[in-house]
């Protein structure tokens, strides 16, 4: 199956404890698609400006991304600078530049209504429905979101969390939305407002799916030096819905491992700036890192 | 293997979102003695006022525990006052009386100093020195420590830590004693420290064991309603100490289980206040918790 994905491409700047870096390649549909590449077909819903430098297109269509719903409009790309100096789980935004994403309606090209998966990225949940809105039936709808809109878009973040199929959320963002500290009590509040997974991502402490028959808990991979944990969230989705759209179905023994590949992918991302990583990452070192999980959780 | 456990034996008054509760059984030796109980002999190494309640020791007896090492003397049972209601990770201190505890000499009964493993529950860095000098060639040295003695004693912990083959320690005090925010390097630190394993305890988030060789995570059982997390680190140590003990051997797949048996035990600990659940449980209950993380985390 394939996977259309809509989300932020952008340029990020920021700062963690190993250095500085300036106007990266960034951007949720970014790690997404490049992380869903190693796994299933891909299309990018999304929009830059006219200053995206040339390189990162390639990058992405070196990946076997579909480009062809990623508008270019006049003006500049979204930008993002931050740091993570004092905690690598947490970022601290310095500034954020929409740009042409201010005024960015998805508009799916010809075909692409009928993608089978679709991933909606931490974007406006206005917008996430309206992709919804021009999808012919997906066999599978995900998705993520983020406190800024749990904040100021509560009921609309609710009815695009009713129409996902699975659900992608952090600890903090699933208490924050359901107002429940107890982590099991918020995943399944979550799953009664429509999901039929949730997975509540939890950084270094690795990651829960709950179903409303199964909970499976995955590790994060030690990793004893995290450069850049920019985008780990949308890099773990993306090898977790690609894997699923790779096999064509939801059986519990699917979405465990899926869960896996996304925790595989993530622990790629994390090891340098921007997708330096995780671009260079092939079928052997996915297949290597997945059997570590395997030693690292067997008992 | 039996198992000496040298540790406070406490009155606990706290309160938690479900109640509020005064003068519990508590102590870190009472809740590692109970939890050990159920794999191995225990004896138990600590000191009571005249006004311990019979029943309290009736109830370790019940459970096997040899108390012959548990002095009575002249005066009041340690107590201690808290609350978990902000944060069920988190306890608040209201009060500390020492009482009889505060000038607790341990002294091993005859014959206890040949005893199999020790556990040094997290007392005075100098009071764990003084057992480890009472007794011979022990084959497993294990013990805890805690962030008031990594700030007031932190050259007696590490010297405690150096004689210990195992390490139980929650994350946040391993970065107070390493100084290394990383968690996995932490535990690096603290193996060169001298202890063949390291087990990092993370509360809700499970804990993890890393050897020089080995790397091994557990998550903890997602509970959706956690009456009183009190003594469930002593709890966790107990299940994983005992199983050690009945096995007789530190292989890594034994190691693996014993942190499972571990969770397993803490998971029944929070469900209630003080020993409630913890002393109900029999065989049955482990093995069909253990069957429970098999399923947990298999993939």
């Amino acid at each position: 199956m394939n996977v259309l994905v809509v989300g932020s491409v952008a340029l990020d700047t920021l700062e963690t404890p190993s250095g500085k870096r300036e106007e990266m390649l960034g951007g949720s549909a970014t790690y997404f698609s490049v992380s869903c590449s190693n796994f299933a077909p891909v299309r990018l819903v999304g929009v830059v400006g006219e200053d995206f430098p040339p390189a990162h297109l390639k990058l992405l269509r070196g990946k076997g991304v579909d480009t062809a719903g990623l508008e270019v409009r006049p003006g500049k790309t979204f930008r993002w600078g931050g740091s993570y100096l004092s905690d690598l789980n947490q970022a601290q935004t310095h500034f954020t530049e929409l740009n042409v994403f201010e005024t960015f309606q998805p508009r799916l090209p010809e075909g692409w209504e009928e993608s089978d998966c679709v991933f909606l990225a931490n974007i406006d949940p206005v917008l996430q429905l309206q992709v919804l809105g021009q999808m012919k039936r997906p066999k599978l709808v995900a998705g993520d979101t983020m406190n800024l809109w749990i904040k100021t878009k509560p009921d609309r973040v609710k009815e695009a969390i009713e129409r996902m199929d699975l659900l992608f959320i952090n600890d903090a963002e699933a208490r924050q939305l359901t107002g429940e500290k107890n982590l099991p009590q918020a995943a399944h509040r979550l799953l009664f407002m429509g999901p039929r997974f949730v997975v509540i991502k939890k950084g270094e402490h690795g990651a829960v799916l709950f179903s409303r028959k199964e909970t499976f808990c995955a590790p994060a991979l030690p990793i004893t030096k995290v450069v850049d944990p920019t985008g780990a969230g949308d890099t773990f989705a993306g090898g977790c819905v690609g894997y699923i759209a790779r096999r064509g179905c939801f059986a519990p023994a699917v979405l465990r491992r899926a869960v896996i590949y996304g925790s595989v992918m993530a622990s790629f991302a994390v090891e340098d700036f921007s997708l330096n990583r995780l671009r260079r990452v092939g079928k052997a070192d996915i297949v290597a890192r997945y059997q570590r999980f395997k030693k690292l959780t067997c008992f």
